[in-house]
């Protein structure tokens, strides 16, 4: 199959503003979606079992009767795992202990240390309560997405984990189910969609409220995680997945061919973009891609994705490469070449860096451990693999001694009257010692 | 003079229901400002330096006939810190050095472990490239403030800190400016309001394009801000500040009246509320506040927050003030009693802890080390101190070995089938080892 796929080459004049085309992403819902999500979050809000029933019915063609029947019990998650192929849930079982013995790893303890006036400075690191995972249904029902957000969780000891997966005709994905079980989930819903995070954010008579919501979902759903952002914590608003592989000419064409269509099999959006100085590899790959697509099942997505958002481009060497995996900032960066870890010290912007030429990015998006959800959009510049930080939060700790507390008062006052705020000035001074 | 403050019993039936009511906060902004807003945001975008000075000159009224006028030189920084008390710079010194100390202990390495048959995982943590401080101008202008955003961002290793700071009819804050100098800030623009959170955001042909924005700011500054979160990254929108006082009855109520006052002077909007098992006490510390208020050149500012906004609430026994202060989830916790450190281990959400009875926020807030950027509004339940975290990020690190290879691509493969990515399969199986 012809594949029509963009060529850079990085010493073009245009480069720069090529490559800045190629990676704009406009992930800003409009404003017919704002409205619809706004009513449905005010009306979960206000009227919350009887609404997030009649939005269920509505959106996932179903007739729940009772809010009850939208939970689905531990017993159930245990038959559904039944039904499973037992090669599968032995898979999940080794990606699940792996990812949290990744995780375990990233886990902070409290700190705390003693100044020698006696005065106690540190932080308290707690786990959240109860956190909410939502769970895309339907077609893009992802049993790897529930084990990546709920293991972070349960490392960080996170008190109660509630799921929701929308069950749209009543579907219900039997390995996602059976994911919730070996994950270790607490509770889980059928509810989808903004009034899913709705619920969980202000809870209902039925669904509990958390205090954060992670995971990924559709337009509807990131809108309402952005509005309800501040009365709950939220992870990152995800964009389409992309990848960014950076070879030196010397690993099978047919390796990067595929590592490429691994991502743009996603959907129509995600993006996958092959940077090489070589450009016979370069040809080379786009020969085996063409030969391979055939053999795709989703070769469909993958030539919309590729001819719409992929790219190939061609540098002058391994330095310029560097220089543009930092402009471009991936969710996903595979440095296929020869001495990846000397190259990878120059990376400052990556959500996760897969080095060397066994090292395809979909290991890393089953079992190799570190977390899937991955910065997207550039967001690398700014933010993080979903991690157990994201379910830990801190409490600064001050304890003065009475000798601490007569030295920093006197460092506070002329600050607090500095900026006009006496009660403050005063409030220090009552603790410096008569006899200091 | 006469405080007309509400007093809660723990142990009346609408307790819980009357306590909610007085934490409730609608921090919404209103359609009138989003509107504003994103219309400010979006003519930034557009085009630039001639709208930020545009807006500059409207909204601050000013006179800025070039884009280069903005900027505020590290010379003038200077000359601004020379025209301070001595004792003011002093201070500010010693605070800026305590507060860089602290930090220093919140810094994160990049880590990595080797399993045994040669796979290499891990996280590289790195600092942000760019990070914009806004700085609120006029009468709330803390110089403090710029010592707390700017000195973790120092500790990680930004490359680059852009302040901004607003000057209303051209009224420049010596004090602000000479702690900007003091924390070691790049560069400092005289903009404020949503059109300097959008040149920060997109960057204009001066201003330069951040990757994380910080600092307060009101409600424009709010809104902008929540606009260009995942343009760039956001730290927590601050609702009104608040404070949380425990104190078991043997503190000099003295102390404990200007403490709450000192969270009270900061606006009208501000929390303020005392718990104690000594109904006693909290009498006299009634007595104290309406002996002490009329000391205060704040007292308007005082009178109206606690009437509005304050509470006295007489619990049974410690433990119950405990139960209060999660339900609370405050910004700052005084725990103003015997044995704090005992009864902190039953805290579960707080922005900061403040233990004993020499340890008033008011030390806290300007030098005791740790930040004064705090969760608010009971959003300490999910979210943390601003810190050194804030500004590195991590990308997860790993290099499969050929052996590792093949055993995580036998994972991974049955999981991708199972999701229907047969390009995600197909990726990993060429990993897989021809002799395995």
């Amino acid at each position: 199959m012809n594949l029509n796929i963009r060529n850079f080459i990085s010493s073009s004049d245009d480069f720069r503003s090529e490559l800045d085309a190629l990676l704009a992403w406009d992930s800003v819902s409009d404003a017919t979606v704002q409205k619809s999500v706004a009513d449905i979050v005010e009306q979960v809000r206000l009227s919350g079992d009887s609404a997030v029933v009649e939005f269920t019915n509505r959106f996932d063609r179903r007739q729940v009767v009772s809010s009850s029947e939208l939970e689905i019990s531990r017993e159930e998650l245990a038959l559904a795992k039944d039904r499973v192929s037992p090669e599968l849930i032995l898979s999940l079982e080794a990606a699940a202990k792996r990812v949290y013995d990744y995780h375990e790893r990233q886990k902070q303890p409290s700190w705390s240390y003693q100044e020698e006036n006696g005065t106690l400075l540190g932080q308290k690191v707690t786990p959240l309560d109860r956190v909410g995972v939502y769970v895309p249904g339907g077609k893009a029902a992802y049993p790897s997405s529930v084990l990546m957000n709920v293991m972070p969780a349960k490392v960080a000891g996170v008190g109660d984990i509630i799921m929701v997966v929308p069950t749209p005709d009543g579907f219900v994905n039997d390995i996602v189910l059976a994911a919730a079980y070996i994950a270790g989930v607490d509770r889980v819903f059928t509810i989808g969609g903004a009034q899913a995070v709705a619920a969980l954010a202000f809870g209902t008579e039925t669904i509990p409220k958390v205090d954060k919501i992670v995971g990924p979902g559709n337009i509807y759903v990131a809108t309402a995680k952005k509005m309800v952002f501040g009365v709950v914590g939220i992870d990152m608003i995800a964009g389409p997945s992309e990848i960014l592989v950076v070879c030196d000419g010397k690993t099978d064409p047919d390796w990067i061919a595929m590592d490429l269509f691994s991502q743009a099999e996603h959907d129509e959006d995600a993006q996958s973009i092959l940077i090489s100085p070589d450009l016979d590899f370069i040809k080379a790959v786009k020969l085996s891609m063409e030969r391979l697509i055939e053999t795709q099942t989703r070769k469909d997505i993958i030539k919309v994705s590729l001819e719409n958002r992929g790219a190939f481009i061609h540098v002058k060497d391994m330095d310029e490469a560097m220089d543009i995996a930092n402009i471009v900032a991936a969710e996903h960066l595979e440095l296929s070449i020869e001495d990846p870890e000397k190259w990878a010290e120059k990376i400052r912007h990556a959500g996760a860096i897969f080095m060397g030429r066994h090292t395809p990015e979909a290991l890393g998006d089953y079992c190799a451990g570190p977390n899937h959800v991955l910065p997207t959009s550039g967001t690398a510049r700014f933010s993080s693999p979903l991690g157990v930080y994201d379910f830990q939060k801190r409490s600064s700790l001050i304890y003065c001694s009475p000798e601490g507390a007569s030295e920093l008062a006197k460092i506070a006052s002329p600050l607090a009257r500095g900026e006009s705020l006496e009660a403050h000035a005063m409030s220090a001074e009552y603790r410096i010692l008569k006899d200091d």
